[in-house]
């Protein structure tokens, strides 16, 4: 289990385990180092592994295969280091000054494929379309528990990028309130009265420079205030709030710009470390306009630093107009 | 230079080179990876190398020895790569929807030894204590300059903690605003008439579960809301809310409370990268009660990931209370 404590200093919260340390030995850095291809150990995510893991939630599967057998091509399961449960309700408790919830929500891991050593972005385009279909599937069977206000679905994709595991995956967190970053875009409705990512559009479309391309459906920017170097968003074009809303059409035209995109931007990088990041809006709770789904790819050329943790202040050593820059010339290119 | 620039989907803001972008290949992750003593490169920190950096600001140096020679034991230059400099004033600017600062600020390394290989927790007591002298010195120096109004003090060590050099060495940060992040404790104490830090001291002496280690002058505490694992503070017992205040025997009493401590932490978590910050009040701005200064030490044993990129909410695997009372254990078996 976990607490949600709150960080009197940063204003902010902090999930901690309250249970089930990790030693010092057990963390993936101190184990693995960089090399994320290098010895093959047991994995538990390969296909003809699945006993290793939780029982299946969900599970895209060839006919006449079994639950919890081989024979699927995407699979979700619990994560099996969760930290949050889907049991009893969210209370608050007081020690002194400190304040903390309890762990209530969850956590499930997407297997993308069943064969190690290929990640989402060297898939086929059905097999892409067929990851968000489940991504959308597992968002709209979450939203049904009241008790989840917020589900942020990620995929870490290379251990600089925070990822335990090599084979191909995506994870799925159900946090029980709206965490303070992600409620940027309805304060940016409250003061200015419109929509801030249609705003974003709307600016970047004219000015051109931060734009990488564009699909039926999407546009693909570097963002102007962009934390991490190289750092792209995938934004629907016409206004809507929840990933869970995205149609047939829309999937289709997302898979082709998410493969496109990330395999240039892998080649353009030299195969980096990346964070495939979902925004989207509340879930459960009164409505409040200003919300706009999008994706957030980030590259994780550089390690934070002291200066980051300590001021909040990401340093950025490369503008969103030249990554743009660089990013529509090779999309060209790829062509 | 760069610019500041308004995030307004976290409310935050974000540094970014205008120019003199990284190339893909200039990343010290690319390049280096992990081991970060291996090949042993040409240092620009080491003894005899002063010529290849910027000229010095500041240096103890034995008698007879040159500005800018061999001979000294703690030297300061400007950040060879910095996006912040002291000149002109700081300067709004708007473009549609987005609001830009200049980058008015400084940027200085101070390299903590001549000699490389040796890293800050390795020194002897005396040589930590100059460290920390130079940063006293160099604080109030900066503070002079009315366009700083805070100055993060933080040390990288190790490449996961975003160091890009081997060699020990600290820097020094010159804002030209309060990052909203470093406001805490003044909101704290608009909103309980109290400083938050010394709330946090008393009831932290009273419970003794985070508690680590007492000096004369400092209690050392893994903080309820940790973000980082194994994270620990280091905190004057006594109200003081600038780190440039402290006197000759704080620095005495700080030199061996940080010695003592680091040397257990490396050894408790078997050589691990990890960042220092000191945390501080503004300067250069009308008083606002509530700020108390404190030193943070941050073990990195994991990367951040999507999670927290997305919601700002850090997941850490480890209580506090139990990283205390390893360290509580393993302070006793050192003494």
């Amino acid at each position: 289990m976990a607490e949600i404590r709150r960080d009197l200093v940063k204003n902010n919260w902090v999930a901690i385990a309250t249970d089930n340390a990790l030693k010092p030995d057990d963390f993936p850095i101190n184990k693995r180092g960089i090399d994320t291809n290098g010895t093959h150990m047991f994995c538990p995510f390969c296909e003809g592994n699945e006993a290793s893991t939780p029982p299946e939630i969900a599970a895209y599967r060839g006919n006449g295969s079994e639950t919890d057998g081989p024979g699927w091509s995407v699979r979700v399961i619990p994560n099996k280091f969760s930290v949050f449960y889907l049991e009893g309700e969210l209370e608050k408790s007081q020690a002194g000054i400190y304040t903390n919830y309890n762990g209530v929500g969850r956590q499930e891991v997407v297997v993308e494929t069943p064969q190690h050593g290929l990640d989402l972005h060297d898939f086929d385009h059905d097999h892409i379309v067929q990851v968000f279909c489940m991504l959308k599937q597992r968002y709209n069977e979450l939203s049904w528990d009241e008790r989840i206000k917020y589900i942020q679905i990620y995929k870490n994709r290379g251990i600089f990028a925070g990822a335990s595991q090599d084979h191909s995956h995506s994870q799925i967190m159900g946090l029980p309130f709206v965490p303070r970053w992600n409620s940027g875009p309805a304060d940016y409705y409250q003061k200015h009265g419109q929509c801030l990512l249609c705003a974003i559009i709307d600016q970047e479309k004219q000015s051109k420079v931060r734009l990488v391309h564009e699909t039926e459906y999407f546009l693909l920017l570097c963002p102007y205030a962009s934390r991490f170097s190289y750092e792209t968003w995938i934004i629907p074009k016409q206004h809507c709030e929840h990933f869970g809303a995205i149609n047939e059409a829309e999937i289709e035209d997302l898979a082709g710009a998410y493969r496109t995109y990330t395999q240039v931007m892998v080649k353009t990088l030299h195969n980096p470390a990346y964070n495939l990041i979902f925004n989207t809006a509340p879930i459960n709770l009164p409505y409040q306009p200003g919300y706009h789904w999008y994706l957030e790819i980030n590259p994780r050329m550089l390690v934070n630093t002291g200066v980051d943790i300590g001021t909040g202040i990401y340093m950025n050593p490369v503008a969103p107009e030249l990554s743009a820059a660089l990013f529509r010339e090779n999309m060209i290119k790829h062509n």
